[in-house]
């Protein structure tokens, strides 16, 4: 609410234009439902273009369906991301359209009517456990409205199982690169993409990887301009924001 | 080179129509420069829609005239990271054109005819001492065809001096939050934007900020989604990448 | 015990108005009851206000009961932090009048008559998962005879959730804040009070959260004033000293 | 601003008791003074009890007189840290009654006039390297409010020299602790002390206590009840928040 | 493919003694096999003179099975690493002329006619514990074709149980040294090997061993020259290294 | 062996008084036992004054019984310390007169004749969950023939605990201090004895205090002169070095 | 004081064999000077057996001189420890028969009649570069009374060059060993002395060696028992430790 | 020495055809030369294949010097590492033949008459600031008799710079791949050589390259197999080991 809109606002209130009532709710900021365990952003989707995701980890099925079900009552979609199996069964019995993407460990259920995917981002990963991180990011990115394309097991220590696939690389708005052990993935990608790379490191490794440390140091030193990083084994945020990318173009 | 233009290639070269000698310039990979100390990627612009920058630290002025003066037999402009006022004097000296952005410590030579700045990179920081490194960003973003806006000094302890600006954040098509001490800007910007916010943690602060690892790390675990993290005090890579997504509707 | 009281002493046993069997015990420091596993400071009631504290981790149900009941002879209540249902049950069957908070894991015992609860302490948390560190604190803080109130899930990435209960932040006497992941709310929190802000780290994350090192770093380097840390996860300590900051004007 | 506030101001607008030139400033948030490098948050005096704190590295002489004097235009004191002998003598010219406090690095400028110090903060510090610290706290206890007496050089490995003053710790309404190399030093205070004891780690040591987080750790790590941790080296904030502590009884 | 061969092979095409099929599958890079879940590097063993290893963490045993069965079909021989008895079980099922190396968690088929092992790789380790890792080196650089001896719980606080072994150590073309804890057997042993030492840390140990940094910083600061280090238990890369070494001179 | 003692020994098998066996025997070092999986030092107990001890993580309970069994051949004692219940079980199958020390985890074999312990180590820790180690350190002292007594749960947060032992510190020969959490103990336990003073991090705590690194860094920085550190949850060094220094006098 | 001894003393006064004042002294603890920056522990002779030693950083020569001057009013002999030519230069001017000892950066004055040294404390270090620390401890060692003999730049590296005076340090009471780098030196002194080995790591090194972190953890996981360990480049603890071992044997 | 030659020697010495003298030298291992501050390992030539290198940090010149010049005595030829102008500048006046390569600060001096240079090494390095350490390498690994081949600034930001050069890659016995920031390069490099790649991390970089740590543990994750690890900016050891993995061929 910038001085503009509050002089505006404030001028409709003393002008009678503008109930008491009403002026109260759009200056108390935007609103959200007291649940007790949790206060749901219920309108973050007008805010933010896309209605708060739940991450389940640290809450219990039963909570995990109720917050599910109250962001489902305001927009036409849900998700909740790391989600076991378990967690899948209690939603899927209140909310029996929902799906499980389960390499992604990802629920997702979508009520939308017209909802139409665009755009590109390309989801590389550098290992075959890799895989679960960037399905993540992939089916994060897809439910946000990005189309994608998959070069899964392409690490730099076999470079040519990459550059066969240098096309897929440069015809995305976007490119999330995931990777372990070392994370050179991004700066090698970063060098033949000209659009902005999202580095995600995992935590896939062992002794001196440091549950992913040796991979995250590695992407935040890449000397490859255009890539930026997440945290280790995030492949939401990962693929919230390259879909944020993607769409860029889209709201022009 | 994907299979298909590759084809095409090595078909023109059969026919006749391709010269041995163009196609192996074209084979061979894109070309550079071998200086000796330095391989300048001279079509990198081509390639990524950008010069090659050059990060000053390591290099000697000659070297880094030299490297300019380069590329920009190649290119209509040049960018030089990172140089100090010694450095500055040097390359007037051969670059008389040239402009010093002293607190973004940059260096710019810029011949381009039809340049025209669009939409809009908006550049926060937290405190006064991190204005170096949010003028980096700027400034390269700025370089690369963004119009941007800035914020400075808005740290979170007195958060109503970032809210008032909230209008600045919510205009741009990509935000840049720069903080160091505790590094939590970006956070309540993540929870602001509804655009990507590349936070970018700063070596400002003393004790247990270490250096600028406490806000990387605040900023790696930052829940609001649509943040992304670069090295530390890493302001070029933050507006750079701002650009390209700042660019994203104007190549559709 | 300072020179003054100590002449004052050695003047009485002189004068033979204090034995020397009385001397003794006054002289030896304050009195600690040895159960041979552990020294039970049967006097610090007297000495800091407030009964030894059990902390369970390391201990069996056996000792745990053993030291609760020693202490429950000399005062009028006893508390034991981090107990599971297990430690209850044993701790239930020797002192039937026991409570216990199962989210706070704390168990106690109250035989205090004239027990009147003042001032207030506000516990905020910014996520679900933080809650149980949130009790600790608050039940902790309860039991030395601090009012509380709670403001729980009000993460900064959704700060309007935070600003709507400014009220009950600018009423205390002492906030605890307490969070995990990027740990920033403590800082919004301490722009917004005028009281000492206590801030708990929790080890709530994953990656670069290295198990609450991130929020440790974040609180440390607050730039808010009037903010004080504590360890990982450590509900009790905050709750013990917000409930010393709120009886301070009752000393008076 | 709470609902209940918000109702009235709205409903005085609509009354016309309220010009909406004034209900702007009060929705607007606190007020601050933007000079381009600095937003001054000048109401901080009425929310907060206490004047902004220039905390000088980073800045310029030019830019911390400015601020200094911008304070000084709404409040009657005002105070900068960390500030060398090179920024005092300019502050000395534009502002000729103030003073500096040499060991703790702090510059004080004081025009209250009904100044009257209370209660009392007693500072500790373990060894002779500690004290400019141990000043920073001192001098800003004092200047906030309150009375202060000092225990210096008191080390753990000659705990005749702490407990010879165990008086001094037990009359205080807040105890700061000072301690670099193994930081000892506050659990021992923390065990004598019956009111809440801020220790502050110093980075006075070699090898193994890494620039102060030896005892950082230590200090986290207590397990006297009632110790709360601030940064590594900041005086500052241990002194702030004392004070704080200090002045609870007088507000009630 | 250099500038000399690319001349030739494209003058090829165009004299029409290449066809644009052989001429695109030579230029493509090397081939691979997409497997979906991965891609086996089908040709590695005439690049690098060996086939692709597997590493089993992370995933299945159908996964492993089949690649392992794709490697065999190209070449003689195939080796998977970090393998448990399930593993062996599945593996066994498929390709019933496999080995389990029991102690070195290593799977093996071989079905090459003319091998024969030369040269010697001693493998020395300081504890009992530190057997597992040794194995692994030892099998890999036989099954790479180097003959190998041991030196088992040969620590340096003993030293005169290594140095009954110099015999062993002297006459090697290379050493692999394993060691947790203090990790100080390397430097020992190269100071008397004449040979390149590779010095394996491994995660044995407890306390400020922290998973097998101690004996990895030992290793990299080791004032022995000639002493090169490898991940944390990662015998694997040791015993590849090693047997490459040892096969050096064969190759000329 | 130095060079006078080489001369002789030269000369007597020059002269035929030494045999060429016996002469190899002595100058091959200090003999072992070669048990393929173990290098039994057989005759430490004559270079060190006491058989070699069996650590037992990382062998298996046969391969333990085999060790104490080979050591009981050569010497009239044995012990194996970190061992578990099972461990246990196996051994007493095998060596019947063996001892368990439930709470240090250590396993003895006892058939010294004269064997009388003589001066005095004592041991103190500062909580009940560090005694295992303390245990572990008084047991190895006890069976190297050290008297030992205990303070036990006499942390620092109530220094009158320790302080009533002043004199079981003061008597001793050597003390070891054993601490998790902060660790501080040994400090005060160095400035109060004239001994040396062996610190023992523990692992106990929670949060910052890292696995022990905290206590373990508080105790390198000690500001006490003659505070000696070992590994982390490292009883027996502690003890067997005690013992050590114990046994000085003697030697005398 | 124990209950003994106090129960003594209070009989005393109260029959009036003590006066008020002298039982005062000896109850109000050890006394000490309080001059203002320094609280000088004058008793400590007495109690520990060795005056205070004066740790020159972070203190002024003129602080310096003044504590020396007050230490040597009370005992025949007083040292500081790491002196840089200034501090020496001004205490030369104070106390004219001071020593520096350069290599050691350590000043000593002695006074003392019938100071013998006896027993042997054996000092040995890694490399060149380390004998400054290796020093510190001999010096101080001696100091207290012990004999010394060095074994200076005996890397583990060429071990022969260590083996060759095995009988120095087998003829010790006490050996110091200091070492850089990997710090394997202690481990390999650890096997072959039967007295207490005090490790002592030191910052030479580069790169991984962290500042000293690689040798000090190299030490703490030493697989030779009787190894203990002091702070990186604490050569004063080690040999302050070192020859209280040694004198161990003279006070029974 | 092995119990074969052991045995033999005795036998020598019984029958008089080995002096005592002769056999004494032969037993007493390698001799050196003590000059007080340095143990110099004349005869490392004979052991190691090379004489000992002088390593000059902590060195004074005037050591250096002497040092250097007892190695001439015993070899033709001698080098120093890490050896600044003024260190060339005393060398020069003692050894007029010596020569300085700056770019690597190697000081050598070659007598040797047929001293031919064989094989091929190439070092590779990521960024121009890399090439001293790159330098160093090559330095050291000509000197030791390997012919060196360079592929300089050819980081994996840029691929194509990198596999222009695979030739050169391809044809060396052994690569040193020398990298700071991500160090991605020795990855990459290791997919494509069939040979031993040595990797080096430099300390080249800021923020969270933390000094060379971040390449450092990219490099140990590396999954290229066949990449050994140095120490960080250690291209001696880097330059001596692919000389000996160089010359093995040589020695069969």
């Amino acid at each position: 609410m910038n001085p503009e809109s509050l002089k505006k606002l404030l001028g409709s209130v003393k002008k009678g234009r503008l109930s008491v009532q009403k002026a109260m709710q759009l200056l108390k900021g935007l609103p959200f439902k007291d649940m007790g365990f949790a206060r749901v952003d219920t309108h973050r989707a007008l805010r933010k273009g896309f209605p708060e995701v739940v991450f389940c980890p640290g809450k219990t099925p039963v909570q995990i369906c109720k917050i599910m079900a109250e962001v489902l009552e305001h927009c036409e979609c849900v998700m909740a991301s790391r989600a076991d199996r378990e967690i899948h069964e209690a939603v899927l019995a209140r909310i029996p359209d929902c799906t499980y993407h389960e390499t992604a460990r990802v629920i997702t259920a979508d009520r939308r009517r017209r909802f139409r995917k665009r755009g590109l981002v390309t989801v590389c990963c550098a290992g075959t456990a890799d895989i679960p991180v960037a399905e993540e990011a992939r089916v994060t990115a897809e439910f946000m409205g990005a189309k994608t394309e998959t070069v899964y097991d392409a690490g730099v220590a076999g470079i040519h199982r990459l550059l066969y696939d240098t096309d897929r690389i440069q015809r995305a708005k976007c490119v999330v690169a995931v990777a372990g052990m070392e994370g050179a993935l991004p700066s090698v990608v970063g060098g033949i993409a000209s659009v902005p790379v999202i580095a995600v490191p995992t935590s896939i490794g062992y002794g001196a990887s440091f549950g992913g440390i040796a991979p995250l140091l590695t992407m935040l030193n890449s000397c490859a301009p255009g890539v930026v990083v997440v945290n280790i084994d995030n492949g939401f945020t990962a693929g919230y924001t390259a879909a944020l990318i993607n769409n860029a173009g889209r709201q022009q």
